[in-house]
């Protein structure tokens, strides 16, 4: 460990964007921290609960962000900051008839979001719905119920914040029970999921089900999916939602306008997925090349889209005005989005979004210690940290980190560079604040659902 | 989360290696776990400290172990049922002048080791000294004061077991100071650390700083690291430890006969790194050509080799006997030699001797709760699990797991299946005892030594 003059020859190289090389070898004294834990137990339920996910965001993704954005020994990210921490596999189940399903050790962002937002496994593709043929018979398709859904009907508010579109899988798992992922508004349900959609007797498109769920805050990309026409041919969701009272925004100065939930607020930013807060760094097409180590370029992201961060502290600041408490999902959508792209600035831009998420949780967490934040990814991913000369057979890009150093990462799960692969390495988790050490050990996503909802 | 029937079937399932492919889905009440948690809180010193170290045992290692071994279903990993877990990063620092060192974010087992055995970061290759030239020079080399050096001041006894050459980096680092980690034997030291050995001054080769240490149990392969020649040609490091005073074994049946330690042990079982417990399965030469969904050839280690829980259960027993308490470090070696020759079964045979290990030490902390059990990596490497029907740009096995269903697994950080490259990610620890919470969140790898020596 480092002297302070040490942390802080670093931390003035993280302000000046690797102004030093080096850092100095020392030695500090290391105490007990049984009783700091202690106090940190807290057997209560939580008033309020934050969930924030990194999408694909293991151990490898935080260890790339840490070192690019803080240095190694920089200030910990505040993701790093939390007292619990433990591990959750990933695995979900292979489609067939049941009762018995094989199970599937990669799975995609549906199951996932399924599996914490439920307690339950599905298949891949399908969101708060069982494995089963039979789930998509209409009338049978009300499926699992949702953290959002059991939130709502204790009173508290409920939002929902994605840089993803707002129907994309980790978002709409919550908010809606459908058979394919990809039926996000009415055209798309009609193409893919005939027997779902509301001229059929079923619940609809991602879309119209989140606006016939009234969550209070709903903020993400994905307009395009909300400019889609209603079966009927009338309207599309967004006319709907107006319809149903929601207040629209579509900027930054829109959103940081919005004082109060008196209506449902539902903020599109983006007609696809949000801008990332990083332009990218596409890893070698040509097998072994590399690229040269450099600083990302950091601003990427137009100001009329709002930083997650942005998002995130807005959503915050409306949804604890309720007084029966809040649930809030935030999701970092394009760490996984840039790591299938072997796009590395672009992921450790994510992370950054992500962690700047983080701390907008945890500044409310200590003003407000009776709520629950927990940080975890719905899957692995495929970025690697190798030494900075090394080769690989797949591709890689060199940044240099707030330390001045070169860190070279590899993307070796698809044969190009836009073709990588989630991977199924058991992902982290941290929490803090009451019921948090639910997280500790090794356990199933599953089990993420008991303590989203409050443990006995 | 699965019904107990449904349990009950994935623990037949492992006890008749994958007779059904099937898991039930069902669900059972969560309950909140803050006051088995508070109790497991002890800031008391351990009496008995055991430090368990999977080289090369990510996450995603960790997770290939469990699902083969056991199933996603089945029961967890012995790993998997600690309380308290957390994450080292694992950089160390490039070589240089000083007192400025830049970092090095994918290190080799040398550094790694000297971390928690010193407290402090050094280069890559060295062992317990310092970053610097100047440290070789004859006379300065004592280096950093370690583990076992602290323990045996304070008259525990020290113990320590590898499935390596007892000489290799993981296990030479707290029990010798050198430059470089291939000084393991005189005949090495005189061509590789010439200004080291003894007949310059310096402490000697590691074999015969091993023997000058006098740790009560020393158990591992590298026999023939002590048959070398010492600087006076007179004898071999083997004679030296007799004249010491040792007591030597060759095989189990040798070291299951000893009853105690009134003479130092000293047990090589091997003339190299010991037997891997499965049969090599490599990944294929042919980029994408993949290998049949198999069950590993399991019973690939000769019985006079003793296993890593044979040989952890008998330093245990021996080292238990001394009424100041013990240190003990073992490390299963091959996790990481495996995964570097993109060997899936050879990996996952080491993952279950670690766990075997794993279970010897949590039967004695059982019975002895002033015991700490730390649980970690040194650093992480290449394997990833892939989707069962992807393909990589770089080489892949296909193992059938205890689910009877397929996992597939990508090496793709070195250009030759037995060229693959340690990565740069965190690693994961876990830990039961006293001072166990000390493990929780994100930490530099130095800090497990304040952890391993006992905290104020």
């Amino acid at each position: 460990m480092f002297h302070r003059k040490g942390i802080a020859v670093l931390s003035a190289a993280v302000v000046a964007v690797a102004a030093t090389t080096g850092v100095v070898i020392a030695q500090e004294s290391h105490r007990d921290n049984s009783a700091t834990i202690a106090k940190q137990l807290d057997s209560s339920k939580p008033k309020n609960v934050i969930l924030i996910i990194g999408d694909g965001t293991g151990d490898s993704e935080l260890t790339i962000g840490r070192y690019y954005l803080n240095g190694a020994e920089g200030p910990p990210l505040a993701y790093e900051t939390l007292p619990f921490a433990g591990s959750f596999h990933t695995w979900n189940v292979k489609y067939g008839p049941g009762p018995d399903y094989e199970p599937n050790y990669v799975p995609d962002s549906a199951p996932t979001a399924t599996a914490w937002s439920t307690g339950k496994q599905t298949t891949d593709a399908r969101l708060s719905q069982g494995p089963s043929r039979a789930e998509t018979v209409p009338g049978s398709n009300k499926g699992f119920k949702t953290t959002f859904e059991i939130m709502k009907a204790r009173g508290k508010a409920v939002g929902n914040v994605t840089t993803a579109e707002l129907t994309d899988a980790t978002p709409a798992a919550p908010s809606a029970h459908i058979s394919l992922r990809a039926c996000q508004g009415p055209n798309d349900a009609r193409t893919t999921c005939p027997q779902e959609t509301k001229q059929s007797g079923g619940l609809g498109s991602i879309a119209e089900q989140m606006v016939d769920h009234r969550l209070d805050v709903n903020l993400g990309g994905g307009r395009a999916r909300f400019e889609q026409a209603l079966d009927n041919g009338s309207a599309n969701v967004l006319d709907y939602a107006r319809g149903k009272g929601f207040r629209y925004v579509a900027d930054s100065a829109e959103l940081a306008a919005v004082k109060n939930v008196d209506k449902p607020l539902l903020g599109l930013f983006t007609s696809g997925n949000m801008t990332t807060q990083f332009a990218p760094l596409i890893a070698a097409v040509t097998p072994g090349a590399g690229s040269p180590t450099t600083r990302c370029n950091e601003g990427n992201r137009p100001a009329p889209e709002p930083s997650l961060g942005a998002m995130t502290d807005k959503a915050i600041q409306l949804l604890s005005k309720d007084r029966d408490g809040f649930f809030l999902q935030v999701e970092s959508a394009s760490i996984d989005k840039r790591d299938h792209a072997a796009d590395l600035c672009g992921q450790i831009g994510e992370t950054k979004q992500l962690d700047d998420a983080v701390k907008e949780a945890l500044a409310f967490q200590r003003a407000n210690p009776n709520t629950l934040v927990v940080i975890t990814a719905d899957h692995s991913h495929t970025s690697q940290i190798v030494g900075d000369t090394v080769d690989t057979p797949g591709f890689y890009a060199t940044v240099q980190t707030a330390d001045g150093a070169p860190l070279r990462v590899s993307y070796g799960t698809g044969k190009t560079p836009p073709a990588q692969q989630h991977t199924g390495a058991r992902v982290p988790v941290a929490a803090i604040g009451p019921q948090a050490s639910n997280v500790l050990g090794v356990r199933d996503q599953t089990d993420l659902f008991y303590t989203l909802i409050g443990r006995k």
